[in-house]
């Protein structure tokens, strides 16, 4: 996955004198042993994400344990005024993880326990570092799932920390909406716990929210409890295609409207669908097209896909197809999400400027349109994906990093669809979070409420050593 | 509503030397004319909410018309560190609203405003001291409705600054996961807007939420943008008697382990069911009885009914009974809400302290019974009411105030039902709110992180004026 990684832009970064002490580095030898890692490749590997952006690798790389490891490790590194960049599956999409002041990379994935699942209580904490699909493994043997889905085997830290979301978000929400509680080191190493296992609270300000999507700029979030869910007695798909892009969100927007509870509900343009023709080998005619799921019981999905089927049918949707065979569901959401590796792989030796953004549903189609519009007038490939019961959707603009030119006019595209999408009412980043790439839109997008993040930030990180240069600008 | 009102248990204030300067006062006349009150009536009107605590008057009563008003009145309070208490409905059961550090009472009833309905979006923009009942009605023609239902006919920014929830919460969540974006006055009187009206958004921290639940303290919420519902086709409610309340709770675990989307699921023990049944003129066998609503398609919501009549029956479920007459329905919820006046006239002249707290279900059988053995060693009459399928219940301690050995048996009583609570990895409120009454069980509930919140609480209010004296100890 990171076989591209010598191809990215290089970004600003501010590095100088950082490199750790050598009473620093005494300490977290003390603490971790041959956990801790000088090692150059280790070093290069965890200092980049799936972004197009490259930076200086981090001076060393620590692989943890435990909370308490972490809260040490914190105490050490605030001592030093040395940055932390808490490390997850690498998957981020916006510079997340790369050590733009230098610093500690904080490797998650070695916290990969299952501490405990509450089957009746439809909850299970987790370490920080087990992915969605380790979770999912251990929860199979009961019955439960955990429904968050960004395509990518993320860890669960990471999925809070972006405030992740994904295809089934139109029926299960976000991360935002799944986690109950977590365990956090702060940035003087203080641990606290941020919330219960009560399925609702109103005791205080919710900590628990305020820790998801703060991308490790506030403290390390060491462990998850998340909800669950039962597997519905009965899940299908469908796939139906559209004349234009137009009518399949018009097809979404009333199924929405509509309230039936579809679990997902994906568009994929010509461009999106040939890209997966040719990655998955299906066969699917090369036409705008929803990917659709249907969770529920055995006759509540047959009426859901009937009625989505009619008002599909009623937006000019053709061969509404379905697939209740769960061999056929699994290679059609395979496909989906080898969506992002489809994309690269029409360009051989490109790596992908991923847009992110959200907009009200009703203005979906309309931002959309004009988007493609923007590209059509460029030689610049940029398959569309899209969450699109959310009113979410992403480009791959494929780049050849060398070509200067190429990545100005990706990213001035990139710039004038944030734009277009603020003007609509909408959202720079729907799902991928701000990292180090949308630092400048999240002030466009939030204008003033940004100095109070900014407070946030500066009352709870005052050395600015958690993941420093990501999310707010400090001290501007 | 505040017939009861001299009847309170009077709490410890620090109002010594809070009159309000001549310089202040001047500066508030000017801003809002006839809108300042000094009356003696209306300051006791706007210095009590719903509980059994009572303070001294605020020193003023302000009539907001505006979010530009509300922003100058901050200013100048916070020129003169002067106390701003954001008034709602006052339906509030801890003490939320009262000056216990004098100051201004600030009305927001009078910003009833519905500034904007995004039917296609799903989405309503209202000033705060717009109700829910009014945000309903204003909703009918469009065929949408606002979910969230406390019971009390409260303003939405109260219920944003309480994390209201209630008898819906099991379908539909709570004010947090229903709010998109809020506008706020900070304590120095700057305004910003939380959010986007995007569905999802993973751009920066999440403002709205850390403002959902501060109950004052942070800012006043000004404008409130939420998510809102299609009427679902088809609505039947249901009621069911159970031989004793863990016959009910299992089958109310079962039907949420079972994924039936239950829209409301509510438990009227013994004492609670006859106070309805002498208030509403019911005549419901007096057992521990289930009331149920399912909101679907019509086959969806008799395939619902029939999965829970099914799990009911075998918990030992009678008389299950269907009601699909909106009269009928009407009635029954009705009752419902008219439960907590209910228990009042029970014994007249008494005032209410209500319990709040909310475990894991799978330990909620085991709460209310030891509860219920606890009161049973009592004189104390005390009815129950729940949101079971959210681990959620209320119990309504009937007390004369006058009567300090009762009032201090019923706070015991709460106490102690507080830390079974958390013992059993519950909140100590579930959607009351921490208010006055609860501050002491937020530090027993949250431990250290408790330190955070305090640290936000001053970063955004340093001075403090921003309805001090509720949720967190500041300077402890």
């Amino acid at each position: 996955m990171t076989g591209g990684s010598t191809r990215r832009s290089a970004i600003a970064t501010d590095t100088a004198g950082t490199s750790l002490t050598a009473d620093l580095l005494d300490g977290l030898r003390e603490l971790l042993g041959d956990r801790l890692s000088l090692n150059e490749t280790e070093r290069a590997n965890y200092g980049m994400d799936e972004s197009s952006f490259s930076a200086p690798a981090p001076q060393a790389v620590a692989f943890l344990e435990s909370t308490e490891e972490a809260s040490e490790l914190v105490r050490l590194c605030a001592q030093h005024r040395t940055p932390v960049i808490p490390f997850g599956a690498g998957t981020s999409l916006e510079g997340h993880v790369l050590a733009t002041h230098g610093g500690v990379a904080v490797v998650m994935t070695g916290m990969n326990q299952v501490l405990e699942v509450n089957v009746d209580d439809l909850d299970a904490t987790v370490q920080a570092g087990v992915t969605r699909k380790q979770l999912n493994d251990s929860l199979r043997d009961h019955g439960l799932f955990f429904p968050i889905d960004p395509g990518a085997d993320a860890s669960l830290g990471g999925m809070a920390a972006t405030r992740a979301s994904g295809t089934t978000a139109v029926r299960y929400g976000t991360m935002r909406d799944n986690i109950l509680a977590m365990t956090v080191v702060l940035a003087d190493g203080r641990v606290i716990r941020t919330g219960s296992r009560a399925r609702k609270s109103s005791a205080g300000y919710d900590l628990t929210r305020l820790f998801i999507g703060s991308e490790g700029t506030l403290g390390i979030i060491t462990e998850v409890t998340v909800r669950l869910q039962g597997v519905p007695p009965a899940i299908s798909s469908a796939i139906c295609r559209f004349p234009t892009v137009d009518d399949a969100v018009s097809a979404v927007i009333s199924t929405i409207q509509f309230g039936i509870p579809v679990a997902r509900v994906e568009l994929l343009d010509e461009l999106g669908l040939q890209a997966v023709n040719d990655f998955s080998g299906l066969d699917c005619v090369l036409e705008p097209t929803l990917f659709l799921e249907f969770h529920g019981s055995e006759k509540g999905v047959v009426e859901q896909a009937k009625e989505v089927q009619e008002i599909a049918g009623e937006c000019g949707g053709a061969d509404f197809e379905w697939a209740t065979r769960t061999e056929d569901r699994n290679r059609l959401w395979q496909a989906r999400h080898d969506a992002y590796w489809a994309a690269l792989a029409m360009r051989p030796g490109c790596r992908g400027i991923t847009t992110d953004v959200c907009v009200p549903i009703s203005r979906l189609g309309e931002c959309i349109s004009e988007t493609k519009r923007d590209f059509a007038e460029t030689s610049l490939l940029a398959p569309l994906v899209g969450h699109v019961g959310d009113g979410n959707f992403h480009l791959v603009i494929l780049i050849d990093t060398d070509d200067e030119e190429e990545v100005r006019e990706a990213r001035e595209l990139n710039r004038r669809l944030v734009r277009r999408a603020l003007a609509m009412g909408g959202t720079c980043t729907g799902e991928h979070g701000v990292g180090f790439g949308k630092m400048d839109y999240l002030v466009e997008e939030h204008g003033d409420a940004v100095d109070t993040m900014r407070a946030i930030k500066a009352c709870l990180d005052p050395q600015d050593i958690m993941n420093p240069g990501k999310v707010v600008h400090v001290g501007a």
